[in-house]
């Protein structure tokens, strides 16, 4: 850990995060910060991820450590590394330096958290070893963080209530994992002319993820078989006439994520079906940030990125009938399957980890309409929320030869024009939004996303 | 999963492994391959990484799957994807034709593993939620894999007999670890002469295995501070007259490792000093390997190892007295503090997950001494066998700075000489080394070692 990284600015931060915390509960509330997942054997673990809520309140990613939050004062429980630790990772920063760092009130070897738990509430760690710890510590069950109970659900809903609109410390994380990730695409476009396969522009990409002491927000997706949509495969041969799609992100040292896609064609020139169909999915991207601004519903971003691409898909010939008939009967979903987009902090899936707690206003739930139901995000727009926006255009054998789906839809699709449109197998723009109080603005928007300045990155 | 990859020696390599097996323990024997633990939540987990025993005898990668072993006979258990699951993850290949590739006898859903469980052996696999389900099914409470129990144990101390020894397949997997691991740190070497930080080298040496559609074996080490051992920070800036500490190794597709360490001056030419040093590490890694043949005790190769680097640092003026009786009594530990290296296979520090059964002969326990306790293998070598030779000089304050062993050591050590080497803070050289019938085969000889051919690269 790097602690020079450390700013007042952080500290004051953190302090006010507590605060507002303090404002809405007045129990206790414990945080675990997890531990690395074991690989193949103890000695070689994954990378250590900290717990999302555990980083917005304590700032630093401390392996194995807890605080305490309560009235706005934080107590620190670590661990300070044993000798024989010295010898293998070197010398540590010491409990002390680390809970100055942070502003914390006091600070505790991990077993005094034993007498401190009384009451508290808490979020379920992903990692199930410390979860454990957590069951046992509070003396109690505790549901997993996807469905809280009790003091912990009102923990839930509160901390959803601050991490939805960020705060100045947490934009700049977010801008500087943006400007790694533009940079991550840039060099990955520039790298497809001289690539054979997939894998090699995934490598190109994360070197520079990599280079910059960051590490991958998710899993990459760099593929030439965009209809796949969490296609994690690299094995596959670029060929000329392919496009590759290409969603990667970084996430900063204290956590904070980016998530962009882009789609560009291994010969650097798309050809004019994908051309159509590009500058639609651009189109519908473009239109949807147009319109973003506090108040407005992101469910209606949604439908409307839905209206372009049916718009468009009836101009080109690929859909027969009124545009608005077409959404209404989801015939979008069938190349547009998966919502518009979703909020963006420390997750790639913004707390995520709470189900839909986060991603759905109070007193709603997810839709059971083919054409809704993966949206992952269903609130009015506020200032300071980071959302992504990505709409795409898909060619999914497993919608488009499902029986069910061509009987549905026999009339509306014109399936030989479609024929024509077969080098367009997915095609994805996703940017990352910031709703300000006037509008947007586009944190991505250094990374071109027009066709032609796309083609003329070759 | 890329089928394609298979090959009918595979095939052919898997009944062999199986029957081996059957020929040692006659009960049945089930392995999971486990679970992609999740990351900051459920939806983005870690990358997935099969069990290394699942892996030697099924072959592929396969999530969430079951083997049972008996008689040389093979069982697969595995779900195929769901239909949603197409619409995310792609087709993927079928249980049946995965069975067929693999040479299975039968194939089942998972499911049906229940009612197939009775008296059979396994190894705990590291990822919990399969752990969970491994102890139900089997209706037992199964010990970790470190310290198996019982059928467990036998299976365990079989397994190892077989995974000592590599076949011809597992030596096809381990040379293209390490030819792709051999890129990896020329591109390193390359990029330190324009590099600003450790994570700008990391980040080149990562993107050629991540091109070449593998991973990291481990977590990479690439740092100015060597004396730092399992060094997992990449922030430092490069300085002209540091020394970089690269240990980074590829892991194929099918789960085979390897291990490389190299350690090159940042301007491209070694100081006199470091070159001093540097010369004598190196004389100790090819002292080891010149030894090395079937019937060789590891333990007398570490020796060795000791031995060459004690009576190098008398003459650099570093030590005083008999090499001998330094080696006797540690004080080449102060300087060389681990084991000259271990077995390598599917995992890294090959079958430690089964704590030293793997790499401590039967009846043989770690040594207390200072200067033997951290070696991880003390058997007699045989063919077949992988291992790392990686002899080291470091100078780790919390040894060197030690009151204890400052006073055990106040008169074997001339301090004042040493301070002049106070540009050495870590070097290691380490190689991969097939021990064959008649000696060593270096697996890793592709990359240069000596002083000069390094400085050549830059
Ligand atoms: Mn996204
Ligand atoms: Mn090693």
């Amino acid at each position: 850990m790097q602690l020079e990284d450390s700013s007042n600015s952080l500290q004051a931060t953190l302090r006010q995060r507590r605060q507002r915390l303090a404002c809405i509960i007045k129990t206790p509330v414990i945080l675990w910060s997890g531990r690395a997942p074991d690989r193949n054997f103890p000695a070689n673990r994954y990378p250590f991820r900290a717990s999302s809520h555990f980083l917005y309140f304590a700032g630093f990613p401390l392996d194995n450590a807890a605080i305490r939050l309560e009235n706005g004062k934080l107590e620190l429980f670590l661990d300070d590394a044993s000798p024989e630790s010295a010898l293998w990772h070197g010398e540590m920063p010491k409990r002390n330096e680390i809970a100055a760092k942070m502003g914390a009130d006091a600070a505790y070897p991990l077993a005094e958290l034993a007498s401190r738990t009384a009451n508290a509430a808490t979020v379920a760690v992903q990692d199930i070893k410390t979860y454990q710890q957590q069951c046992q510590l509070l003396a109690r069950t505790v549901a997993p963080a996807n469905a809280p109970e009790g003091i912990d659900r009102e923990l839930a809903k509160a901390i959803v209530s601050l991490r939805l609109s960020h705060d100045t410390e947490a934009l700049a994380e977010i801008r500087q994992a943006a400007a790694v990730s533009v940079e991550a695409h840039l060099a990955g476009i520039k790298a497809t002319a001289r690539a054979k396969t997939e894998a090699e522009v995934r490598g190109a990409m994360e070197e520079v993820i990599i280079a910059h002491n960051m590490q991958c927000a998710y899993s990459s997706i760099v593929t030439v078989h965009g209809e796949v949509l969490h296609n994690e495969r690299y094995y596959h041969p670029l060929q000329s006439g392919d496009l590759l799609l290409a969603d990667v992100g970084a996430e900063t040292p204290m956590g904070w994520a980016a998530d962009i896609t882009r789609t560009f064609p291994v010969s650097g020139k798309f050809s004019s079906t994908q051309r159509d169909i590009y500058d639609l999915v651009l189109a519908a991207h473009d239109t949807c940030i147009e319109k973003m601004r506090p108040g407005v519903e992101y469910r209606d971003i949604h439908l409307l990125a839905a209206s372009v691409i049916a718009e468009g898909l009836v101009e080109l010939g690929i859909l027969r009938g009124n545009p608005t008939d077409l959404v209404e009967m989801d015939a979008h979903a069938l190349f547009f399957p998966h919502g518009i987009g979703h909020l963006l902090g420390l997750d790639v899936h913004d707390m995520e980890d709470l189900g839909d707690l986060a991603g759905y206003e109070a007193g709603r739930t997810r839709s059971d309409r083919f054409g809704l139901g993966y949206l992952r995000l269903d609130r009015p727009l506020r200032a300071g929320m980071v959302v992504t926006i990505e709409p795409g255009f898909y060619q999914v054998p497993a919608i488009l030869n499902s029986p069910e789906f061509r009987a549905k839809y026999q009339d509306v699709v014109n399936w030989q024009r479609l024929e024509r449109f077969r080098d367009v197998r997915g095609i994805r723009i996703e940017d990352d939004v910031l709703v300000t109080e006037s509008g947007t603005e586009v944190l991505t928007a250094r990374l071109p996303n027009a066709a032609e300045e796309i083609e003329a990155l070759f």
